[in-house]
């Protein structure tokens, strides 16, 4: 098995494309397969008993919505999650993801010191692959208390503050714990040797990616130790 | 474990109000999940070696978009779907479920009856929890030849042609192998002896349902031989 690595240009084509008219999908579509691959890895790795306090922490676009649905699975999976969600998206489909964790009584937070005091387990959604440029409040600070907590990290497609293609540049960013690549790793998953998961089986006609053959019926794959090459 | 049977105005009750602002979920959302819970039974209980070639007969409502989004997941899953769906919804998001089918080349028939002949397994997305009157045409043949098949049926949520309440009055309708309850089994269920799993996590804090516990990230909880009354 190899793995192709995508640039961010090549990502961002691939997600404008499933979501196109040619490719069908809507976003609330693939938003849930990402937040269910999401929350199928942390249980793979995560018992619930064990670690049963997940802190969420998302950020104010796609990836965070990713968290939300994750949030919401990880509840139905036995899991006492609690959000942190600092930027909130006006946005109807986001409004919607609140509601349905509002729903199941899954908690919001605004206190992300407290609340790390009191997880076990922390999800990054806070960046995703279309992220660049510098990191605006209050994301510097939650990535500064990510950085300086003991916990484990599971980062939804690339670790928040990671460059999408160079990495974790000047060390401003944490490493996770887990990595939950979503379609395909991107081209900075190569720095990283953690816990690797791939989840979205939706393209394997397209773009040569060839991706792995899924296990079961699973969201997810290990591909931890798979190596890989740029696309 | 007590299960609790709906009546059809307690079902649409139950989805108005999940797509509701007060529940927030789309269809699209609710449509993926139903969608995937079907394909996970399917593949509990049809192995994809000895059963690969899976008929999804899709009627022109909801059901029929959740036997589309299990097509595309059984595809994944390591199946061969095949689809006959006699009428298609012109709606926007049935036209996206077909583009997500044909982007995987999962062929389309309009020949039920050679169709049946090549393969293994049947499965039932024609009417749901909405049905009610007579049969129309072309459902009247398809539901007659599904009638006289030899192959196992999988029904999404009631066996088609079954009152939803009253279960199959007047022998109009056939014994499906499985089925697939979604979210709660409908009243109909209650002459059901075969197996039967119930998919759909999202209800749990309302209505009084209770829902099973789901096993570890299933999608669908086996429910054969569960007791139940109507709520």
């Amino acid at each position: 098995m190899t793995l192709k690595y995508l640039t961010q240009q090549l990502a961002k084509t691939i997600d404008e494309e499933l979501m196109s008219q040619a490719g069908g999908f809507s976003i609330d579509q693939l938003m849930e397969l990402a937040g269910l691959s999401v929350a199928q890895a942390i249980a793979k790795v995560y018992d619930n008993l064990k670690y049963p306090r997940v802190l969420i922490c998302c950020g104010p676009g796609n990836n965070g919505g990713d968290g939300l649905v994750a949030a919401r699975h990880l509840f139905h999976f036995g899991y006492k999650p609690n959000i942190f969600y600092p930027k909130q998206t006006k946005n109807e489909l986001y409004q919607r993801l609140i509601v349905q964790c509002d729903n199941l009584n899954i908690p919001f937070t605004n206190n992300l010191s407290n609340q790390l005091k009191q997880s076990d387990l922390v999800i990054d959604a806070i960046f995703g692959f279309s992220f660049s440029g510098e990191i605006r409040a209050p994301f510097d600070q939650v990535i500064q208390m990510l950085k300086e907590t003991k916990l484990p990290i599971a980062s939804i497609d690339i670790p928040s503050a990671w460059d999408v293609e160079k990495g974790n540049i000047n060390g401003r960013g944490f490493t996770p714990a887990i990595l939950i690549s979503l379609t395909s790793p991107k081209l900075c998953a190569k720095q990283y040797n953690g816990i690797h998961f791939l989840g979205g089986r939706n393209l394997e006609k397209k773009y040569d990616l060839q991706l792995p053959l899924y296990p079961g019926t699973d969201q997810v794959i290990d591909i931890t130790n798979v190596s890989g090459e740029k696309l």
